[in-house]
């Protein structure tokens, strides 16, 4: 398998953890797309993923699959180990609502107001900005950070008792949040907490 | 299982079709949310899902599923018959991804654009609209009609050779783009060969 990425951005950082997590990023060659240099925009790369987006993951058959979740489901069906997707289709029901919740208000939230209300990537690579919207999806942000604040009130993990898929979308939402300078509010202390431990997992520790 | 939804809107479309093609629509009770009268905005249906967005799948013991991704693994997992989701792990990948290119330049983008580029549901509802945003939406709906002529053109469904999901959605897309009157171009003929073929499944044609 090969993975067409680059070190840093928050969605191949997904996908970094969840082969640290299942124990294969070993099995992985990486090849590193260079995003602030446009490269993933050129017509080399379009054969591989046509929406322009990293990660791409690319089978020895030469099948290229792109977003986080697709790629994650073929990892942890493929590969033993610990299930990000889960096991009961009542436990994949909850873990891929919480991961489109992680997407859509906290992770997508926070970089689409970093291309819309900063400088973003720069000129040349943001070719339509719209400060106003970019402005809103912060505000989107901040409340899926008190909406995750609130679920973990009530359980260990964003989808229930047992890590998944969805903690890993939550916690890159919160960094790119960080790098894109939205704020954690100091009172969501559940947040903060759930933070500090998921941050100590190999995955992520190293 | 109950199902909280409106008919004839998008995404609630999608679900029933799910449950029509796994030959189970008679397992599930309907319930009326009216959004037309905001009735999803209301404290009672925020307690079924906090994101206010229909439909919710309901199991027997009170566990409340939202995403249309979510409720279709839970529906696919759980009973019989053909499969939506996939079955080996590059099958799933695959249509994974494609049910994501589904929704994010099709469906949300025709979605979008109504809400923020056409009067949408109201300017009671409309609290926040954006002109400008939502008719590069509508680009992007065009684009992504674009986009799945072409891989029409090499396989016979969305995600292969095989009915699944991602056509669910691509054709809940395309029917959201007649209702907000972004038509197909004319020269998208796989497309619209595609649509034809698609709408005569018992699923939607009852």
């Amino acid at each position: 398998m090969r993975i067409y990425d680059f070190e840093g951005l928050p969605n191949p950082a997904r996908v970094r953890i969840a082969l640290a997590e299942k124990g294969i990023t070993d099995k992985v060659e990486f090849i590193t797309i260079n995003v602030p240099n446009g490269e993933h925009r050129k017509p080399e790369f379009l054969t591989k993923n046509p929406t322009a987006a990293i990660p791409v993951l690319e089978l020895d058959d030469g099948t290229t699959i792109s977003e986080c979740t697709a790629i994650t489901e073929y990892l942890d069906h493929m590969f033993d180990g610990i299930s990000l997707t889960g096991k009961t289709p009542k436990q994949r029901a909850i873990i891929h609502m919480m991961q489109r919740r992680g997407e859509r208000n906290l992770l997508d939230a926070a970089v689409d107001y970093f291309h819309h209300a900063t400088p973003g990537l720069g000129p040349e690579l943001e070719t339509y900005q719209n400060r106003e919207w970019g402005e809103k999806q912060r505000e989107r942000a901040l409340s899926g950070m008190r909406y995750f604040n609130t679920v973990l009130s009530a359980q260990p993990y964003i989808a229930g008792d047992s890590f998944s898929m969805a903690d890993i979308t939550v916690f890159a939402g919160l960094a790119f949040a960080d790098f894109a300078k939205i704020d954690i509010p100091l009172d969501l202390k559940n947040l903060r907490v759930w933070r500090e431990h998921i941050a100590k997992r190999p995955s992520i520790a190293g």
